[in-house]
């Protein structure tokens, strides 16, 4: 594409810059203390997409956080390409294991990037991803080279479950209407590998409550002769796995897609150094569902895991209490054909039915989404394998991702449309983690990348 | 005793303004921010007992918080009472369970205390079960009706184990030398049931730390493939009991004592109603280790109860991480030849070794402290029994408690002198839980019967 790489090469200072400026905000939207921020956020996301070439722009006010919407039509014969993304961003508890502010964005080198990466919560997940579009929509709309129709939506609710956007949907689907879906929020295999995700794990998300007596005790006077919530809710969660590290909740299984030993033989062809991988995460031994690798343990299989748990004093020193209330919050990230709801329905069935005498429990389900899979002889994958392949040399391998984000499978079910997962992060860049990061490499291969999938996919369709 | 109840009625106002007073002071001794607190309650102490009438006080400093000595000699050949307690007292969390602040102490009438209840931090444990001696003291100079010598040791670190009066104790066994310890920060069985503890369980508590990845990771992109340190920490505790609520650390039964048939039917004659029992708790079972009933459990048999647990996420709405860290603060009470360093040295073993690959596991022992029994046939049991006898009608039925002063055992092995549970609390009181509070009955009976216990005493050892 002309001068893709000397107006990359004149604007990479700002492009950084603008990104600081984005970072900066605390957008986070679990936490209602950072309302203010959000919106904040949404008005940036607005702006720079008004600055970065987009005909019209709104800021879709929702129950929740607003979504924004923008678009350029250049000509409504041409192909339309949606963009979406997200503004908001995990919460950085705990806050204490940063080496710098979560929401002061500074450049660091690393080993893995010699030449700088920024440090921030949202760096990549998903501000530094998501801005990727918007500088490539203006290197487009600047040098005249935008080959078809854009449509933006950008949403600040994805890491509280996408409630309204949802609906957003629903309620919108001319207006969003496109021949191919594009987001970059997941990661690729290495820095010198690239890969198109082409699976995504659904989710059930739920918090549970076991209550046993209806206070706080000593433990000396009652301890031992009353259910103590703590010791419970250990036990049943422990009682949620089997030996093999086989979830055993009646039915949860049912519907997993088994891949076929020609699919898992595919799979373990992908580079992956067990080794490596327990080093970076200073672990003696991975730990997992029998009879699966690494990888297919967090792609292809479903798991439980508890995201917190909390319960009786937990101040410094020592307490002999008994707690009144224990609690936890659990995740299941699901595979193709299993269904978030009704998984969440056998969940909560299970998790009531073995609680024991003298104890009550409540579940709670938070949000959910389905899991995702994309097949690869579409016109939306060969334009980015040839994208990938101009930039990164080496043709990007197709990968299930372990991650949920749960409104790819509304968008095929309600847009008809089907969704390129097209990530330039790294498993290393400490997503939902202290010292979330973001190579400036990958920013910017990612700004490179995005324009040529642009023109491959409008040739293609021609 | 000439004047003691016109005494009472004259003074029981400044009796209950000046418990106001010293229950005002936060004196919590396990958070190090209340730590000026603390100190301002053993001057409290020091100055109510040069007011009630001790010849001598010292303010003792230690490595932690003051021993408050003080003492009236009034004939060397005459018996001598150590009187113990306490001026520290139990964090108030979870504060918003309060009805009334915690530190600012309100007299409330109930429906078993029509005539009223303290409510506040320490109320009955051990503020105002310690104050009680200050009062009856204060009675007995004043009206020149001191039958013999006394001691006091009042400290300020009961509730995070005392680590600093052993060696007080152990110092200062000729300053301390006593014919009978006296100490109240027990309970009795009912309003109109006095009874007098005759043993305690011992304590071993521990912090348990059980890491995994060496940082917190995306549940979608780890999930299932790493060890989760929460759902490891949970079933390493769910495994400590079996499936009849025995513990399962090895040699953890090895040197209970057991009970003869006999005993245990002495045991059972104590007034309970297990449906009283369950409604005041609102609990639809109890639970505990098969073979014994509720009075056994939290008395003869020792226990494992989780007291804290906390991590990943416990803030507002869903985080999809997983920890890399997860904590347990576990307690064992334990009975009578149990050895509780002994006990903390098999659980550190066993929790080590249970731990599975792909964690490190990390045990910090807290405070421990031995169990005691005391012996009904010696004179202090007896003078006990016939001050109860005078001032409630009734003779006390000796009972074995559940909770633990680890204290006791040192000054029997230390001072070689028996000590007395004579304490005027109910179970009903809240110690160690939110709205903590304590009887003016109780908080009056206590103040008249203990120069009882001084007058039989003298008698009976003359």
């Amino acid at each position: 594409m002309n001068s893709l790489q000397s107006y990359l090469n004149t604007n990479k200072d700002r492009f950084v810059q603008e990104l600081f400026e984005l970072l900066r905000i605390a957008s986070v939207s679990a936490d209602s203390a950072y309302s203010k921020d959000v919106f904040k956020a949404a008005d940036f996301v607005a702006d720079s997409l008004k600055t970065a070439g987009c005909d019209s722009v709104e800021i879709c006010q929702t129950k929740g956080f607003p979504i924004i919407y923008g678009e350029k039509i250049i000509d409504p014969k041409l192909p339309t390409i949606l963009v979406y993304g997200h503004y908001d961003v995990q919460p950085a508890d705990p806050i204490e294991l940063w080496d710098s502010p979560p929401f002061e964005p500074i450049i660091k080198k690393t080993k893995l990037h010699p030449e700088g990466a920024v440090f921030a919560r949202g760096a990549c997940d998903d501000k530094g991803q998501m801005y990727m579009h918007v500088k490539a929509l203006e290197f487009m709309t600047s040098t005249n080279q935008l080959p078809c129709n854009v449509k933006f939506m950008i949403e600040g609710e994805e890491e509280v479950g996408s409630d309204n956007l949802a609906e957003f949907v629903k309620h919108n689907t001319t207006k969003l209407k496109n021949d191919v879906i594009l987001i970059s929020d997941t990661g690729m295999i290495a820095k010198d590998t690239p890969s198109i995700t082409t699976g995504l794990r659904g989710l059930s998300y739920v918090e549970v409550e076991v209550t046993g007596p209806n206070r706080d005790l000593h433990s000396g006077i009652y301890g031992g002769a009353v259910a103590n919530p703590i010791n419970v809710l250990a036990k049943m969660i422990a009682s949620l796995h089997d030996n093999n590290n086989h979830i055993t909740i009646p039915g949860f299984y049912d519907k997993v897609e088994n891949l076929s030993n020609d699919e898992r033989a595919e799979m373990a062809k992908a580079p992956f150094s067990l080794e490596n991988y327990k080093k970076s995460l200073e672990i003696n031994a991975v730990y997992g569902e029998k009879g699966y690798s690494t990888n297919e343990r967090n792609s292809i299989r479903p798991t439980l895991d508890v995201n917190g748990i909390w319960g009786g004093y937990i101040g410094e020193g020592a307490k002999t209490v008994i707690a009144s209330k224990a609690y936890a919050k659990i995740s299941m990230r699901l595979v193709p054909n299993q269904d978030c709801e009704e998984i969440t329905t056998l969940f909560k069935a299970h998790f009531e039915n073995i609680a024991p005498e003298g104890v009550t429990v409540k579940v709670t389900p938070h949000h959910g989404g389905q899991g995702y899979v994309t097949p690869t002889d579409t016109i939306g994958y060969k334009a980015a394998a040839m994208a990938y392949k101009d930039t990164f040399g080496t043709a990007p391998i197709p990968q299930r991702g372990g991650g949920s984000i749960p409104i790819v499978a509304l968008f095929e079910k309600e847009l008809k449309s089907k969704t390129i997962l097209m990530g330039f992060g790294l498993d290393s860049d400490a997503i939902h983690s202290p010292n979330e990061h973001y190579g400036l490499y990958n920013y910017f291969k990612g700004i490179e990348t995005i324009p040529l999938f642009y023109k491959y996919f409008t040739a293609l369709q021609a």
